[in-house]
């Protein structure tokens, strides 16, 4: 039997869409894919070489276990000239098979049984599955489409316990590409609660902003990045995890015991996503596209009915109202799933406070997402809703 | 401040032994390594190949969770065709990086808090963090050289508790090299507890032994096997575990949420390594050299004086009797390091009854080990032991 610590780990509905969508396929329907969490863009070529030439060289061994040094360097010197970020060592940096088993490290490095840590609903659904699974309590703080989605920081104040350890932010955000505001980053810190800062989604930000690191405003932090999103490196399963300086040596030995290290050639691939000039020319191509996708899904979107208070300016996900057209973003999803031939995500999957919208990516082409909105929309007014 | 779960993690023995040497190395000094547990060698040619292909071919996004369909049916007709054990549905075949996280997650699954599990002492000293880490409790069973370092059933019934969930097997071992027998194995089997085995070292067996795996006695068990040591992948941190049917779904869903998938080219280039007829070659060449390696090793230690009651017959380990030396395995390491300069890991390392032992490694070239025992045997003849 499986224990009652993994019982409460659900699949996400997510992938039901995707598995049904792929069923759809295989029964010769077209699908559109809006559901994806995933760049479609295949990683940048100096990278892919840079990979192929570390196989080449004989780079198949085990690396160090907090990831090789020139790697941890260049993501220090990454903070420094993107943040203003100075003075971090490059053993804070942890360098995992993808960001995920990192918040599992570290959710079990620092959150003892009964521990409380804070997050927002909706949320990713992966953050609480990993308190969970070492035991601690998420505890969800609404937030809301008025706000874009952002942390009310004097909701977040009343539902600090004694028990409180932590809280989890994400900007820009997935499921709502929202951003963090500094005032809202400032408050956080004052609460005096680790900030857990999952930076998944940095450099993939539009209209003018900037996302901002928490390392700008305090150490009391851990914060996670990666090269899947930016680089467009998913397969290559490669992210980091930057952690206090008193955190190092425990967590070096967590990283030994339930990693090892690495994978080695994609560590000298990701040394050239960071330093190649080559790959920000491509990494602004990409940003260019996503914009531009972006301003078209809103403004269709918006046409259609859906509703967006405020643009989101990060990441590739609009999370948009669907209450016009259904308060059951599960049962609408698949209705446009089996009727329209389009994936998209109920807001449901990212908590109950995400019910009455659904998420829709970028991360497709503008010609496919044309597509999928054109289907969507005859739809729904064929359903008269 | 780290919470107790991980601060019961400690950084391995061999791992401050490695540093050191890397020290004495920096200062000029010629160390030969005997404590490391990686292969010499490089990967294999065409796996190599493979790899670099699936790169071009743009295999640089997420694969399914469970791992790339191929890959895992391969696993199957290699469990069928090397020890006869047919059915495997490929969905019981989890794809992680590499065996390690693939070990949390199934003790996370099964092993709830409080729960026993039974290790040999010594053990790999992994097995019982990953126990701790979800709050489990390893009890320890000691296994004696006379015995070949073998369990002795009856003394895992008499440790037999309430809690006891499941009993951990690794065979061939690391760190006594030395295989379980099919009788064992079957007396394990029917104390009705889980058996949780780790295939990582199978297949480096010599002598004209086999390694048995526990799925030809039983289904109520979990299979841990990579490519790491067998094709000399460590670098590419691709391994995976076998589950049982009725795991296959709520263990998906766990590997969604911590690993999302392993990195995909390695996935493709692990395919070749089960199917290449030249890869079989590589690997025939590099368990000839290991047996050699062993038979010299074995014939030299015991001229030394070191005791080794049975001949191991598997991995790349030799845990021989330092006795007439020291009975103290932690001050001889280090001694043996710091004035002959030989990297070797202390017995204690893995349980406190591995002390009065020196674990080996085979891992390095014949003229290396010749090297570093010359100067060990120098060393202590020196020493008046």
């Amino acid at each position: 039997m499986i224990c009652r610590r993994a019982a409460t780990i659900k699949s996400f509905i997510v992938m039901d869409v995707l598995e049904r969508a792929q069923e759809l396929e295989r029964e010769g329907h077209d699908v559109v894919h809006l559901e994806v969490g995933e760049p479609d863009f295949d990683t940048p070529e100096p990278i892919v070489e840079a990979g192929i030439e570390a196989l080449r060289r004989g780079e198949t061994h085990y690396t160090h276990s907090l990831g090789i040094q020139e790697l941890r360097e260049a993501i220090c010197r990454y903070y420094e000239e993107e943040y203003g970020v100075k003075g971090i060592d490059p053993d804070q940096v942890v360098v995992t098979s993808g960001s995920s088993p990192a918040f599992l490290m570290i959710f079990g490095a620092v959150l003892e049984i009964g521990d409380e840590i804070i997050m927002s609903d909706p949320t990713y659904p992966c953050y609480p599955n990993f308190a969970r699974f070492v035991h601690a309590e998420p505890v969800f703080v609404k937030i809301y489409e008025e706000d874009g989605f952002q942390f009310r920081p004097e909701d977040v104040r009343k539902n600090i316990s004694r028990r409180t350890k932590a809280v989890m932010i994400n900007s820009p955000a997935n499921p709502t590409g929202h951003l963090l505001d500094v005032e809202r980053i400032e408050a956080l810190v004052d609460t005096g609660l680790w900030l857990f800062s999952d930076e998944i989604y940095h450099g993939l930000v539009y209209g003018g902003q900037k996302a901002h690191s928490v390392l700008e405003f305090t150490d009391r932090c851990f914060v996670w990045n990666g090269f899947s999103k930016l680089y467009a490196m998913t397969g290559w399963r490669l992210g980091y995890v930057i952690v206090p300086k008193e955190f190092i040596r425990p967590i070096q030995s967590m990283a030994q015991n339930f990693f090892i290290s690495a994978n080695s050639a994609a560590q000298h691939a990701a040394l050239v996503a960071l330093t190649d000039s080559r790959v920000q020319k491509a990494v602004d191509r990409m940003v260019g596209l996503y914009d531009e996708r972006r301003r078209f899904m809103v403004s269709r979107l918006r046409e259609i009915g859906f509703g967006i208070a405020h643009e989101p300016q990060g990441a590739f996900y609009i999370f948009a109202n669907c209450r016009r057209f259904s308060h059951d973003s599960y049962k609408l999803a698949f209705d446009i799933l089996e009727n329209a031939h389009v994936g998209v995500t109920p807001g449901i999957d990212f908590g109950a406070n995400g019910e009455g919208f659904i998420r829709f990516s970028y991360a497709n082409s503008i010609n496919r997402i044309a597509e999928g909105l054109n289907r969507i929309e005859r739809y729904l007014l064929a359903s008269r809703f």
